[in-house]
């Protein structure tokens, strides 16, 4: 039973080709009619039981991310079209019948911003909902998205050509996205991210979700947006702790592969944090880039890298999860007294005590390390980040990598390596000693 | 304001190479690093306002669809192994530490096989949780998948090689199917279809999805499982008229791409409804394939041909869809009166009247296909299926195909095309009249 699956089954594989609107398979040997080739592909092999059929089937997602001035001025296409590439597409469809918009705002953004947003498609005649929510790590749950896919669902929307637009933080973009994702199977979003972190993070890559069951992102999907516009100005109105907060993401992908960065940050670090990263994107007579436009660019340039080629993290090494194996853990133990980056912060820097450790980093590196972390103003120590707590991380992390911890820990200043095996219990009691030892005294925030 | 992507803006075309675990982007014309190639791109373009990243990520979706026999005798590897096809691989993971399988089973299922289901577990030393749910269509909804995913939760899985395994009809596999791809953004699942509805069309596909505001199937997903498990003996158990049910889509596939099919079912639909189409997939010294097993296989190789190539729906013109324009709508009104392949079957007998009112078929070609429904003992009227709910569906239609109708029509047996237009009002209500009158006497099922 079940032994026919050697190599003497006769296996055949199948391209497909659409003539005339049917597709129809055909071996390579003998293609008999021409058409449209798909990239998919059905093998088929035989045995007494039955047949099996192996289905390969490539599917393409595409999004634009679009730095931009002004998008919540009339006058700007960007917030309506700017998810379009083709402006003869965007012609027709900003001719043709009334446009519908439904906008999920998070509360605090609507305070400051939702007569604009109100003006923006009131302005351009838009048929439009605008639904302020209440986004916040601990109301990002099912049930928020549900109150959305509710009122999507009275509002009425074409899935296909009237994208929900999100316009707030991260859990407000990962919320929105997640709604987006299931409604009716697909529909889709747009992000507009508010704040630094979200600038930087969720903005440039795929994935949605919400907590469950006490879990971070416990439940999600990996449904990148159609488009999200960057619009730097939104920092004006965030407080200092929130830039310092985006930062944090900066410099991970900084630490984990690209020494410019962190040389910019490592110098300039205070002087972004107090000009709120602003000047970024301007033309300044496009001369020389200054550092906050740099910074920025290339922060989101990173992530991009990493997340392109694996947009459904089907490869469990991933240099973006730095900062990523304890945070999820102390984050929801301590919530709200921290925020993500914050808490993604006290993760890198007890990695970086790790790393040195391990002999990765020399002292001098690891201490340039902290100290661009304290001129960021992040936190570097949390009195929850136990070594129990720690302990637990990892082995969460082994059991939902496949039987590898996969952790990526900084090798010099801008570049790091995945490690696979489990870190032995007297580096890491000597790297949480020292970690402690050294950092305790920096204060919890 | 946004005039600048004009064709002269500067547009750089990125590949992504990986180089010792990171990734690094590379013009073609500046190739620096030799690495592993993605086959995703990044696209920048740079204008005064900041860059443009356009990201291009094709996601391979891998799936097996195995026949088999016996799938719930012990001896038997494939329910537990079936769906990794590397054989090294599966000798590894069974010789690992303990195997954990969480099954979801329909609750009438569970009183015929529950036992048999428990003991192949209890004999291969699983650990293992079987959670039997009343998935029926009133049932198909989001609090059902939240029940599955708090289980799930507490049994705890490793997301990545302990796929969750659904063992019913339709409904309960695509309840299970849009959980597991929730759970940790994607957790692998299996199918075991145990009508023969759900055997040659949910099985197949990657859709997943729960009812939602009173609209059928409205939130959902496209994940496909890592492998479907199809054994025909669980039709022995099943009442006729779910073979009939059945029996519909397989008539869907037949009347939209293979004559042959459509033959066979016309030839033989009463002895396969008869004898509930066993036989199929046995060896019969396997010299001539019987007619239960080459319609089933039939159906089941025309469905791939359509659906691989198209996993996620990008292409909105889909043959399959036939029959499921009108039946949602009429399926959700006089729920549970009729099963899901009734009520396709109802809309394809409509619309096999649009088809011969437009001229696309012959009378007696339209009369063998209502002749073949009837030998099938499928509904070919209902009295439910008003003309108002025919206009109601083909507007709702229109709506969310983008402005087109996007109707597939029969053009001939075994035959068909995709219509863009809206079909004329007269058409439609002398195709309605002639329906009516010729059949509104087979009696309402």
């Amino acid at each position: 039973m079940n032994t026919n699956r050697s190599c003497c089954s006769p296996q055949t594989k199948y391209n497909l080709v659409q003539v005339k609107g049917t597709w129809i398979r055909q071996t390579e040997q003998c293609q008999v009619q021409e058409g449209k080739l798909s990239d998919a592909t059905v093998c088929e092999t035989k045995s007494e039981d039955g047949v099996t059929w192996t289905v390969v089937s490539p599917v393409v997602f595409t999004y634009r991310v679009v730095q931009c001035k002004n998008l919540l001025d009339p006058r700007n296409d960007t917030l309506l079209w700017g998810h379009i590439g083709d402006e003869e597409l965007k012609g027709t469809l900003s001719n043709s019948k009334p446009v519908k918009r439904f906008v999920v705002i998070d509360e605090t953004v609507h305070e400051l911003y939702g007569s604009q947003v109100f003006q923006y498609f009131e302005a351009r005649g838009v048929v439009h909902r605008i639904l302020p929510l209440p986004t916040t790590e601990e109301n990002k749950c099912m049930e928020l998205v549900t109150k959305i896919l509710e009122d999507v669902h009275v509002f009425g929307l074409d899935r296909r050509s009237e994208p929900i637009i999100a316009i707030g933080g991260g859990v407000c973009l990962d919320v929105v996205g997640l709604a987006a994702s299931l409604y009716r199977r697909r529909t889709p979003y747009i992000r507009v991210p508010t704040t630094l972190l979200s600038y930087v993070d969720a903005s440039v890559g795929a994935k949605t979700g919400v907590n469950f069951a006490g879990g971070k992102n416990k439940l999600g999907s990996y449904v990148p947006p159609v488009a999200t516009f960057l619009d730097c100005s939104f920092f004006h109105t965030l407080p200092k702790r929130q830039i310092s907060n985006g930062l944090a993401e900066m410099l991970k992908m900084a630490l984990m592969k690209h020494r410019g960065l962190f040389q910019l940050l490592e110098a300039d670090g205070r002087k972004l944090l107090n000009t709120k990263l602003q000047c970024c994107a301007t033309g300044r007579s496009s001369e020389q880039e200054d550092s906050a436009s740099a910074s920025i660019r290339i922060a989101i340039e990173t992530m991009l890298e990493e997340l392109a080629p694996n947009l459904w993290e089907d490869d469990l090494d991933r240099l973006v999860d730095f900062g990523h194996l304890i945070s999820p853990e102390l984050e929801m133990r301590v919530l709200p007294a921290l925020l993500h980056g914050e808490a993604v912060n006290i993760d890198m820097s007890f990695m970086t005590y790790v790393a040195h450790q391990k002999g990765l980093l020399r002292t001098d590196e690891k201490d340039r390390i902290i100290q661009c972390m304290l001129g960021l103003e992040l936190p570097v120590w949390h009195q929850d980040c136990t070594l129990v707590l720690v302990q637990k991380s990892l082995k969460e992390r082994l059991k939902h990598s496949a039987g590898s911890l996969r952790m990526p820990l900084p090798t010099g200043l801008g570049k790091a390596e995945i490690f696979h095996d489990m870190i032995e219990d007297n580096v890491l009691c000597q790297a949480y000693q020292k970690w402690t030892d050294e950092l305790s005294s920096s204060g919890n925030k």
